[in-house]
Formats: structure tokens, sequence, C-alpha cells
């Protein structure tokens, strides 16, 4: 029994990294259609996504499975608990690339993001995709210390969106209200994922460790300004 | 054993029924310190966040103990991972207005939302505190035609989303960029905290019917324009 038992913890830990690939593949490919107004990407980024969602689907149904045939306790009941929140995650990380797609394609053949941002918002999308890399080798390699890595990462992160809000709210800012606005939410979408990402690598430590790698408040912070969370 | 088990999944239920009225009073108030760029109320606001934080905390303690104690299967091994799931987006509803109240601190004492915005603003925050109270009520009754309900109020508050965005875009708007920006992650904020609720209600749905209301696409919608999801 224990035997299957791991193999099926196992193939769960497999869809998470799978899932974690998908996401990472998502946003990288969401960023390049957004800066290169590239249509036809942007459209198989939107479809891709679909995949994660079946992923996630096959996943909670099979750890659910797992919890009613074997009745894991301690340590094995909080990875199955665990994985479906981590899968939580991924699923809205997948998401957050396909609205950075769906922009693209919304404002099609118009570029969203205008020249001077080109670099912040790829710097963004890179970050984000380093930081999904890296929460998918965390899975695997349920390495602590890379985990925390990923927090530094995600101070990058914060730092290009408070960027991104100055050049907003700069008074020289000459491209209208519409490209603002898409900026504005461009910055949450990245900033979101980033989120998610963290918030996978967090989940692992607290399993290896038992200890929460803080209250998980990264969610919890400041999004127009300089002013504290 | 089975008497105390479901002991233990009502106080659970009982958990989420508080989250949602914490959450919903946390929207209903962080309007109107939005509104009234009211300070106090925006820091209340922000500080009881810790409260729905700690039940979910313990919530997911208890969960967690009771899966390992009574190893629940079929319809109730469902009822508790269903629970777990729920209580993350009545944490997430609460972090969402608690950024609203953040962004009335962030502003105070100028006003975030120009008066022109006022009666927009005011209808989605009182259309997300009945969503949230109808999620709670969807909680304890388990109605599925309530819960129906949920989609088309989320359907208003997507329509006010819409009209908050053509003014935002259109050539008239004189408020600038930075209140562009606020207004914009407003309708950002109370949108997502409306498909929390509806997705809680959907879960309920699954957990009475075993279908899925539909494929909870309610947080993949168009955001900026009238164009499609």
């Amino acid at each position: 029994m224990r035997d299957a038992y791991h193999e099926e913890l196992d193939s769960i830990g497999d869809s998470l990294v799978e899932m974690a690939r998908l996401a990472g593949s998502a946003i990288g490919r969401a960023t390049t259609a957004i800066l290169d107004s590239d249509l036809k990407l942007a459209e198989s980024v939107i479809e891709a996504d679909q995949k994660v969602d079946e992923l996630q689907h096959d996943l909670e149904a099979r750890a659910i499975a797992l919890l009613a045939r074997q009745q894991p306790v301690a340590t094995d009941l909080r990875i199955v608990v665990t994985s479906l929140r981590m899968s939580a995650d991924l699923e809205r990380s997948g998401d957050l690339a396909q609205h950075v797609a769906k922009l693209a394609r919304l404002r099609f053949p118009q570029r969203a993001v205008p020249q001077d941002l080109h670099a912040t918002i790829l710097e963004m999308g890179q970050l984000a995709q380093r930081l999904m890399a890296k929460a998918a080798e965390v899975i695997i390699t349920k390495d602590v210390d890379l985990a925390m890595q990923l927090e530094q990462d995600d101070d990058e992160i914060d730092q290009l969106h408070r960027t991104l809000f100055q050049h907003l709210i700069d008074d020289r800012w000459k491209h209208g209200i519409e490209t603002a606005v898409d900026v504005t939410l461009l910055g949450r979408y990245y900033e979101r994922y980033a989120d998610h990402a963290v918030a996978v690598a967090k989940r692992v430590v607290y399993l290896v460790t038992g200890e929460h790698a803080d209250e998980l408040q990264a969610d919890i912070k400041p999004v127009t300004g300089v002013e504290g969370a």
C-alpha cells in the first residue's frame, strides 16, 4: 500500500512541476506577445491556459482519491493538502499570464506598452518567469535556501512595479489614460503572478521546516505608492 | 466518533460563515472609508483583516486535524477539502477589502475617488458586500438557487466595471493619471472580490449537486474593454 501511495504522491508532485513549467512558459510568451504586439502568440497563450486548468482539475481529483484511499496522516497528509493549495496558486498564475496575453490581443495591432516602458515590462516578465522556474525547482529539490531567494527576486519585481508607477504619475507622461490603465493592470498582473510563485515556494518551506517562511503577507503590499502596506 | 466528527464539521462551517461576515463588513466599511476619505475607518479595516487571517489559519489547522483523526471519505472528505478552498477565497476577499482601505489611507486627506465616480464606486461596494452576504447565506442554507443568483449580481459588478473604464478612457476625463491609476486598481479590487464571493457559492453548488456551476471561468473576464475574455 505505501508504495502505491508514494507513487501517487510523486505523480502529484510531477503535475505541480508541469503546471509551473506551463505557467512559466506562458508568462514568458505573454510578455513577448504584448511587447511585440504578436496576435498569434497571444492567442496561443490564451489557448494553452486550458492545459493548466485541466492539470489542476486532474490533480485535485487524484489528491482527493488519495486522501480517501490511503488516509494519510501527519506529514503525508500535510503534503497532499499543501499540494492542493500549490495547484491553486499555479492555476491562478496561468490565469494572470493569460490576462497579459488578452491585453495584447485587445490592443492589437497597437502596442499596449509604450516604448519607454518596454525595458521595465520586459524585465518584469523575465523576472516573473525566472521566479516560476525557481518555484518549480524548489518543488523538485525542496531546497529551502533557494526558496528564500525567491523573496529577493520578488523584491525586485516590487521595485520594478514602483518604477512603473513613478513613470505613470510623472508629469511628463504623454501616453494618455488608456495606456495608463493598461500599464497599471499589467503591473498588477506581474506582481500577483510573482506573489503566487513565491507562495508556492513558501509552502514547500513550510512542508520541509514546519515553519511559515513568514506570515505569508506577500500579497498585502503597497500597490500605488511608496507608502506602506 | 461520528458525532464528534459532525460537530467539528459544523464548527468549520461556522468559521466560514464568520469569515464571510467579516469580509463583507470589511468591504462595506472600506468603501465608506475611500468615499469619505475617513482615515480612522480605513485603519480599522486594515487592522481587522488580521482576524480573517487568524480564522483561516485556525480553520486550516482544524480541517487537517479532522482529516487525520476522522479520515472521512466520499462526500464528507469533499466537504472538508472544499472548506479549505472556500477559506482561501474568503481570506483573499479580506485582503482585497484591505487594499481598498489602504488606498484610502494612502490618499488621505485627499479623496481617491472623484465626485463623478462616487455613485459607481458606491454601487460596486454595495454589490460586493451583498454578494458576500449571499455567499454566507449559501454556506448556511446550501441553497443552489440562491447560489445561481450570485452570478447575476456578478454580471452587474462587471457592468459597473465597464462603466468605470468608459469614464476613464473618455476624452473628457479631467482627473489626471494618478486618479486614473487609483480608479483602475479599485475597479480591479471590487471585481476580484466579487469573483471570490461567487467562487464560494459555486463550491457549495458543487458540493450539493456534484456538478461544477460552470468551469469556474469567472476570473477570466475581459478587464479593460468591451472585447471578449
